[in-house]
């Protein structure tokens, strides 16, 4: 049977063995279509039931994680609106948009590159944060073009991913050069645009990502360098919508320091910050580029997700 | 013959064994008074002559070190001025001045810690960058006034002078929290007031501190908290009075990562920023409080610098 | 015969026996849904004409109330949309239509304040001006939701509506503070969140409210203090789309003082202001939160209002 | 045969003997109606065909001209997405399309004009920037409903258009002053509104509009004086949904003055600037009015654009 | 003896028999005028030391009133000086010192009115705040050279002492218009220039004003109206410049509202807040215009306070 | 008799003769000077009362050229403050004030120039508005130090005295190039720094200088691009101090079209306008560098005007 299929699926989201946006809003829509494809359902009643029972147990095992309500919603969207329909046309439409979903997910990035390339322009100073797929495919993809680069990226204390993208960046064959976080402002005269990833993306354009990211956002604003993010469509966050709060987590302590040497001293690290959407001039995303004003209106086309409604 | 024990404070300048502004002034005034006090000059104006010379020789050791040329001045400015009066008269003039000098700078971080306290509130929350004697006083000050307070530490990569912040605070019984730099602008809501301390100052008002310290002062501005610089008086550039600019020192490389580990790239460690004067509430100083404005009021006050004249 | 219903609610409109954006659109719907029960038309299009008929009687009552024009377009336009079907149909989608909005409608203000009540954190002390329903729901249900808040009003001269809210929050058992609208600014360092109502809300997302509002949010926003407009989506500004100005009311002067004392003078009364969107962090409606620059989406997606459409 | 036809209009837009944005939208979309009535295609493949060749020739004209993207898309997309509908339907729909392009096209000045009007207020003192046909029809159209307006009308180097304004201006009776180009931040505060044209809007709302446009809405934005821009929404540029550029096109030196004069000195010519989004109060178009952040709407609902989609 | 005479001025103002800053001042240089005549000393020692104990005395009755010991510092600062100069000399300079302190401070309020004019040009619009004979001086002077000007006078709860500048202005024959402090931002894009009196101003050049006024200044700010202060020199307040705040006096909360209408309500009723220097464009002084930036200058130059030092 | 050679002076002041600041300042420096050498008087209040005279001469020739009241009172002020010494020292203290104030104004450009080089870098992008000794000194000293550079010049309607600076650049040597007034914008992202001139600087640091200065520095300012002002010392304006505005004369409207061609239309045709100090980075005079807060003092200590002094 292939529930065990389903479970497992499950299982590794929760497990985190199964992780990163993409990742885990493809593996639902996979789930979804194994649902569709091995079904008992007699009717269409019985097959959304079946439908509506995984899409819970899936969103249970991350309940905050971005992408898999906004896959669960676009592989399930579509049946459930015309749910009188019979049996083998619902599972049709289900499997397809899976498959859409996995297809368009995979290419995501690919495509943001290209996109984002076009804004990039020959001799531009670029300064980047943290690692995110993303901003790099946009970097990566200009300089392929023959656009000539220089690229400062950020340390990123404490987990500093900043030096994977220092590596990736190098061995692509760019001029690389690694800053720690608090010399941004000190070099932000020289750069022409800064590219960051998101982590998610509300409602109004703001955008959650790796710790710093605002105060960069910030900086590049006084200085007015052109401020880019870098995202597949699928981390806007549909939640925001009816006022929700994205939570920042906050992991141990002793990624910074060794608590045990500083008794009786807080340690405080929080792993995202917000950045407002005044401060971002383009979200760029696999279907286009859009002002972060428009972040709303990507929600309501993208996953017709209903003024009011509430997440699953 | 006493050249040995000048020659030994000008050697332990420029060998760094004499660091830290304060150090440096009094080491420098505490020469000149050698000199007042144990020269051969049978006129006025051999002595002139001499104190001249060592002056040229202590400023050669550190050419840079604001708070040598600012010591020189204010030691030797008056005999100069009434070069003409008897020689025991010059003498005494520098000893005093010496001596005026000396005492001037060692109550100064004190003086500073009482001045500021004024301006903390009980239940201040309170963010402070790197580990700035001035800034310490004023927040510890404050603290045994029976103020309550909470001290925010930003770790101050590369070399974390925050954690020796961190520890100092926390020993005082100050209730301290530690942060990464990027984390600034994640908690500055919370913030009353930031404190920190300055490598030198502008002519316009503009500090020269730790890296990081103008990204800090950018993030409370935006979020309209109170930005304070503490510093001692001696800190003021003259030079800055005709237009040369405060040289950002760079670091090496390896105190940010193994450059081996990264071959190919490049990179970049400079030890100082420039913060801006709009982002500065107020100067604290050992003689009183002042706006980035009046910075410079006060050099010319202070040290008696002349519109145009160059340093020396 | 039923007009006499009819008439007499559009009396009540125009005499302001009915007032308030709520109850004047609800009236207008429950007059349109007569006109459905109890039409003589023996044709659609003789209906559709009945309908044309009363709703510029009542829109004459009150022919700059918002809330009048959106109420009668949401209830008659999928009838006139699809004006060729037969009459039952339509009588049917025109009643159906009017009960939807009357009873979102009457919990349009219970759903603002759960949905606004997820932005209210624990502890925030928060500041409200004027006397708005919208804006006490959300402060009361996160109150009840257990959340330890503080609320300052401002008085709101010349009328004082803020001691009614005073009243209101204080008897709810919520910690409450009484201001004058002039000490705005010395208290709002210590606001987490503005929370106010609208009268209108315009395709732009400038909002108008009572006067004083847009001072209000100047202030919040150069303290950086998150600024809610919480209001029903019926007060969106459909004329505003095409360029109508809302018109700001003027009332007695004797409100403010007595002009007999004061001859000669001229007394200026505005009784509402507008606030521009870019001081405005969310919009709180019974459909969700937007952004301001969602206003001229809301208003073409909620009313269905087509781009260059006159009103009515 | 009609190729002929549709052959000189496509020339007369590559040699500019058709020119203006208006006009080259007009003309495109009499070509493809020429198509629609004269074709030989014996169904509608053929005729989709045949639709998608003679597109292709008249983009390949100027392939940079805003409105001839968004007539040929106006005129055909309709038909190509009922493509399996007979051949007779697709040419009724072409046709009549073209009609409604033209129809409304022709009408955009003159509505531009009523609906902006409303926005003018008796007693305004109004600037202008270079001859836009919507901006003057704007301050016509108000100053014939009997408001008194004064004009202040920049000279526009290096063309001088604004001499053409003024005369226009001055002989429909309205009180008209010219000024330099440098002379606007002098006089700005004395005016209430400025009206400008554009030549293309971005995706984000970005105006593309003659030299000097964006150091006029700078200037405006800091004495926050009101900035409108007038423009049909044929104007908004769908290839900024995807990231690419608008190009602003240099003219030669001989413009500004005469080279040999100078030799050895470069000259720079744009003939546009881009202002952004945040100096702009109101775009107004023959469809309504619309703040700078829903052009991404307009955009998508005007002419359809699909997220992601390239230009034809 | 004339210690009974002194006693009483001291009483008076202890009793507030005597207030206003202006009162105030002139009272103690009075008093110390009579020490001068009538003192007892025997030697120049003596004198000193009665000089102080009186100071301390007057001193005393309203610590916090900064015109008193600027009139008392500006009064005795020179016999100090020159303290070993024969008696009669230093009785003659005190008692010249007073004359002179009385004699500017009796004309300020008439010189501010005229310095103040040259700011106001013919058909100005002008708003003022509460009640503040300089601000009023400076619209009359300039009103009386037959400048055309129109006033907007603020209500100025709780005590609504805007209605007697009201009346006062009207008096005059000055067109004036009464508004709630609430309807500053709707009207303030029709004013040319705000004026202000102050109760005292930081060494910053911040200034201390009724409540209110920072409200006023950031409105006036955000409209680019230029906001001018207009107050004599001894409003400067000295123990700024070490670091103390200026003290905002709460008044009772009766003012307000009948406290026992509202029980369990807080009533917050400040009289003063503080306007940052970043929203005054000029300081009017007897003395002079002064930009902000030199509070500090003024302080040091008008009453010669040395940096570091503490107030008497 | 000496007077002839007095009033030629006078009179080529008054007949623009002798023009600009420095050479106005210097002829009335050498005809004070003649006096000195030349006077008949017999005693010192005879010399005294015939420098008023002469002075009143002088300053009536051109009463609103700043140059003029600064020079006369630099080189009178010494004598009249001991006006009791013989007469003899009365007389060689006005000639050797009138030598110093000929040689430093004489030099001034020079050291202008030397000392704003220092803040010019090797390869910095300059922009300049219209034609100013000091401003083109700066850049060319720096030019010749062997700094590469480029310089962007504006057009500088409606006198195009930028064609004068982009041949005399060009000719030394100095990659330059041209843009009309309008395209400022356009290119500032570009430039690193600005250089202007000035007519008069005022009190509180506003720059007078042509028209379109104030908008360059606003578009530097939005930019983050430093803005610095390169003028003599004598160019700050003392009447300033006391509230008098600098008048802006208006040209003949000839200048910028014939305007008997545009019946009808007003032509305005400022030559200066005002940049507020807070667009401006520093000042740069041949006494050193200032930031513009600091006009105050620069007034009262080179030219010891007195707080509330008028003009002569």
């Amino acid at each position: 049977m292939t529930n065990a299929q389903i479970k497992q699926i499950a299982e590794d989201i929760r497990t985190m063995r199964t992780r990163g946006a993409g990742k885990i809003g493809r593996a639902a829509a996979r789930a979804l279509k194994i649902v569709a494809r091995t079904t008992k359902a007699r009717n269409s009643a019985e097959f959304i039931k079946e439908l509506d029972r995984v899409s819970k147990l899936l969103l249970g095992t991350r309940p905050t994680a971005v992408s898999l309500s906004n896959a669960i919603r676009f592989v399930t969207l579509k049946a459930k609106l015309i749910k009188d329909a019979d049996l083998q046309t619902l599972r049709n439409i289900v499997m397809s948009r899976a498959d859409e979903f996995i297809r368009v997910s995979n290419e995501a990035v690919k495509r943001i590159g290209e996109i984002g390339a076009r804004r990039i322009s020959d001799g531009d100073m670029i300064m980047t944060h943290c690692n995110s797929d993303c901003a790099l495919a946009v970097i990566k993809t200009a300089f392929k073009q023959g656009k000539h680069l220089e690229v400062f990226v950020t340390e990123s204390r404490p987990m500093k991913q900043g030096l994977i993208s220092v590596r990736d960046l190098s061995r692509a064959g760019i001029s690389t050069t690694l800053i720690v976080d608090s010399a941004v402002r000190h070099f932000i005269r020289d750069i022409d645009k800064v590219i960051v990833g998101a982590d998610s993306i509300a409602a109004n354009g703001a955008v959650i990502n790796k710790i710093g990211t605002s105060q960069l956002a910030l900086t590049a604003h006084e200085a007015r360098v052109l401020f880019f993010v870098a995202a597949e469509s699928y981390k806007f966050h549909p939640g925001t919508l009816v006022g929700r709060l994205v939570e920042i987590e906050e992991r141990p302590s002793k990624e910074i320091v060794n608590p045990k040497r500083f008794p009786g001293v807080r340690i405080r690290n929080p792993v995202f910050d917000v950045t407002p959407p005044d401060y971002i001039d383009l979200i760029i995303t696999e279907r286009g580029i859009i002002p972060p004003s428009a972040a709303y209106v990507v929600l309501q086309e993208q996953f017709e997700w209903k003024p009011g409604e509430e997440l699953i």
